[in-house]
């Protein structure tokens, strides 16, 4: 989708964003929206899916058995035998079927039963089968497609170009965090919060440069200087040519496009990013107070490629100790409004007002048990 | 209760069972079915409410404290003292009687107070006492009476001839398990389950010859041949010259009579029992989503009553196992159900519909708490 | 507040109590009540709130966070920033302003913002801050006033002599404990509980002399007598020349004036306390079954003070024990409330039931989250 077909429209620092002061009541609790099910949704890494092995997987409390068979392949079920709701994760791979623990039922890989062992010409009719999920393989993980199946061959799965080329290597997240996907990509969107990562990267002072908005994206444009403090070498190993002394300054760049999100770094001077994030934040409960993260770091290698190799480890150690303080953050923001059973955010930051509004005008509701 | 009064029908593998081939949605969630309290239920092992001492039991969330005094009868009273509600559990039994722990308030076996230590003449009126239950001790199982208990003389024990006959030796089971009782019955009533236990018993081919059922009971009766695989040695312990080699055909028989169920494996070429099971599971909490199991496994001693002696452990380890993949499942099927708000079972096998009906028609509305 | 104002009237044992036979069903279930909030409460142990630190502290679900700034004094802001209602209590205290951890907004001690770092021209209108609570430090705790605001200055502090005379030395308690605040008032009033700390304190015999009620207060007098069984060296330590042998004779005076509790033990013959016990009960949660006992125990010091010194760890010890007992009942009360939904208290004593009257007619409508 370009920016032309979607309205997008730039706003420097000192337009007028007047109609952002306020959200309107009758928007509803953006904390109840629900993530749009017709999306690609990684639910698992690619290589936790074993040959010949079944994995529980999970969409918004719609329960998923992943399994990889003979062909190898991975198939994606509703995770409820239809006999007797057991779990089919709790099953046994039989070439491209999966076999129910319980009393055998045996499913294809499109969800219809292949096989009820002891069935008898008098006994009741059985079932059709479970549902069976769109599922493709790509970037290491699994993803499958929860919403409206027919509506999963015309939506592409995101483009990450820079994972498969080799100027970049990849390091890859799966982190559990008790929040609502939103609080994620409000935390990633307003780099104001640099405050919260004093300790692991030192001053930062982020200046916004300026965004844009359209109804399924907000992209904003920061530039990063270094305003002194503690300095982590990992942070310094990531922007390897990137984030560096105090006369340094680097441009980020954060888009949410819905569902997903990305940043690019870009350091002074250079022409194309020294890392590029990918991320999902994929809801685990019927509620969605709880989402799945899944990211893509990937990093340019340095000319001395193997210099990259002896610093991962570091570069790890930095991104879960700064994910670590976000946690504690979003997590935080969850639990106050589970106690104040309401969203009482008073957002002053207008591009958080805008992707609020994008979330919630491309979400749908939540569904909740019953 | 003979099979004429109760209008059994007997039906071959052949017979119609067109009838069963649905449940009408009005007749209720067979989950939220209450277990009728108008029988005896085991509360407690006998061996655990020891000389002078008081231990807690449940039905359903009817608290009840157990005490065995001087004379060496079990009294059965409300774990509620009538003055604060504390527990009588936490109490001390002092004679026949049984005093609070907090105020010493005491109470005879009937649960009518016999002392309150501080009364004056100008205090308010004292509470008459607690409720008691009809007790009885059998089987080293302490029985209470949780319904009417004008009912409770006319209400028979279920009568266990081979607990107390020489020829069997009794191993008891005491288990909490996370789910509807009805799952229980559901589980050994259809031997289709023996994928489930694959694992510990090779593989077994269940044939249903037949089954009966009646206003209060179901009865089916499977051919059993083992088809080869992993066998286990308690398995064949346990069927001293039952269960054996591919050649083997026993004939097991399982019934539900309501509210127990029984389990008698007789060899072939035998006539009688090599080993009979009788279970109950009684309702834990309010919404009785959790029970009670317990069971009495008689095992026939081999002529060399020694051996019976040494393959005890083995055989307890077996029936360990087995009881362990059966929890694991029924307690699936609880929470499926608990997530799914209702049950979604489709149930094609004749028998389970009626065993369905006959835990539906005998149980009572559960009551839940307030 | 003097007892004539407050029309307190004097009862003897052998009184009419008539009126209090029962309590009318109009009355409302007095675990629903709330403790009023226009008085002042500890939340904090002073030292707990180290300078240049903040603290969470609780009052009925309101969080509160406690800091201490470069002048010394205390400060008490609502724990949730105004922007994102994240916990201030997880900031960084700066001078005497503090800083949420996330977007960096800082507050006054009196709950205005001072500054939000990045804050532009074009951006939203920001809020002006959060609730501050009145706060003082007395005792080695932090009190606040969680009410009405206009109506601290003239509510006083308890009053404690004996915390400052060089005579007695004191003992601090703070302890969570999960029952309703007025179970822990009906647990100390009704010394007929002895039975509960038989094993810990031998058979005392407490003997009611009589009581007084007034709308805000009641205060019961015992006489202790110690008819044998095991002794605790702590308890004998406890009133050094108190409670002694068989033929000892101490009065015990308990005194509810609400919201606090104070114990005062006189032993035979001694015109003054041997120890004076002051205590409250903090509501923890929104429902308030929860409560947090502060209690500062004044122990008069022997002629050899350092005798005392000694005996320290064993009064302790035997306070604790005491304790433990204490809450192994009035947590089994609270549970018992919860799973019968609703007060089934049955009680006899007439001034308990003059203490349920206090806390009620004094009491708030709790609020309960949402």
């Amino acid at each position: 989708m370009s920016e032309a077909e979607t309205g997008t429209e730039t706003k420097g620092e000192t337009g007028t964003e007047t109609e952002h002061g306020a959200e309107s009541e009758a928007d509803g609790d953006l904390r109840r929206v629900g993530a749009n099910p017709d999306f690609w949704y990684p639910v698992a890494l690619a290589r936790r899916v074993r040959p010949m092995r079944v994995v529980a997987a999970v969409f918004a409390d719609q329960r998923i058995a992943l399994y990889r068979g003979r062909s190898g392949a991975v198939h994606a079920l509703e995770d409820r035998c239809a006999h007797r709701q057991v779990p089919l994760s709790m099953g046994v791979v039989e070439g491209d079927t999966l076999r129910c623990c319980y009393h055998a039922w045996a499913y294809r890989g499109d969800g219809r039963i292949s096989q009820i062992p002891y069935l008898s010409k008098g006994d009741g009719r059985p079932p059709r089968g479970v549902r069976g999920y769109p599922v493709r393989e790509a970037y290491g993980l699994v993803f499958v497609f929860p919403g409206d199946p027919e509506k999963a061959e015309d939506t592409p799965l995101p483009e990450l170009p820079a994972f498969s080329s080799t100027t970049y290597k990849t390091m890859t997240f799966s982190r559990t965090v008790r929040c609502h996907y939103s609080f994620m990509h409000e935390n990633l969107l307003d780099m104001n919060h640099q405050f919260l990562h004093r300790g692991v990267v030192g001053k930062l002072h982020p200046q916004l440069l300026g965004y844009e908005t359209s109804p399924r994206s907000v992209e904003a444009r920061y530039l990063f200087t270094h305003a002194g403090g503690k300095r982590n070498p990992g942070a310094g190993l990531l922007a390897a040519e990137g984030i560096r002394g105090g006369d340094s300054a680097d441009v980020m760049t954060i888009r949410t496009e819905y569902p997903y999100q990305t940043l690019d770094l870009v350091p002074e001077n250079a022409d194309h990013p020294a890392f590029r994030l990918w991320a999902v934040y994929v809801p685990v409960d019927a509620e969605q107070r709880t989402c799945h993260a899944y990211g893509l770091l990937m990093i340019e290698k340095p000319r001395v490629s193997a210099a990259l190799q002896l610093a991962w480890p570091l570069i790890r150690r930095f991104t879960e100790r700064v994910f670590a303080e976000d946690r504690k953050a979003v997590e935080a923001e969850q639990r106050a409004w589970e106690e104040q059973g309401e969203d009482r955010n008073h957002e002053v930051f207008p591009l958080i007002l805008d992707v609020r509004k994008v979330l919630r005008t491309n979400g749908v509701p939540v569904r909740g048990r019953r």
